[in-house]
């Protein structure tokens, strides 16, 4: 059910500091910046294979990514797998007992749906479920 | 010349706490773990897509593996970008100024070439550069 690594999502405090290490150093393609309100961040796109490493730039200072950023500073904030069946992988987490943050999925960047997994349950990551097709 | 993101490399404090969260409730694929003496850590790998998700158990108490779980705790510990030259990577790093760890690849998992780079280069990530060809 799970068929790839969707995006490696790492939190910065602006791009203009963050985007000269990923682009001009590593010469990674940015493909897009993407505002995304329902989650209050500025995404930068950097595809490579089938995954993706995105940026996030806070966009308000009291967003969830915001907070994060504040307490622990810039870093990994989560990673994103790809599921074909976002309401089945839902429904078979929570039959396993395993917490969650979204019980239900959340729409994310490009209009696709999304449900993050509680990191307690996930050896301390914070782990993002996708779904693209 | 980076083709895609090798891992993602979680550090765990052993394989029975959590295995059950990826392999029974996520339901991937365990295809083999490996020992690996230079990094004392024992790998779990899960691969999907052209990546792998990897659990690092620390295999001595006084490795930087060991020394990351005890102050930080489970969670994220790098990413690996896969490169096709990493000898002309670390060039182009050393001649753009990036902090590397490693100015020299050296043995990585299944004999491969590996180079860390500095997490303070990389806003806050530790990044692998990881040679497979």
């Amino acid at each position: 059910m799970i068929k790839a690594i969707n995006h490696i999502a790492i939190v910065v405090p602006d791009f203009e500091s963050a985007l000269p290490f990923w682009q001009d150093a590593l010469g990674l393609q940015l493909s897009h910046t993407e505002d995304v309100p329902s989650q209050a961040v500025e995404v930068a796109f950097f595809p490579m294979g089938d995954s993706e490493v995105e940026l996030l730039r806070p966009t308000t200072p009291d967003s969830g990514v915001a907070k994060y950023l504040a307490k622990r500073g810039a870093g990994m904030h989560h990673i994103a797998l790809e599921v074909d069946d976002i309401y089945a992988m839902l429904a078979r987490l929570k039959e396993k007992g395993v917490r969650l943050i979204n019980e239900q999925p959340v729409p994310a960047a490009g209009g696709k749906l999304a449900a993050f997994i509680h990191p307690e349950a996930a050896n301390g990551v914070l782990v993002e479920l996708y779904q693209v097709g």
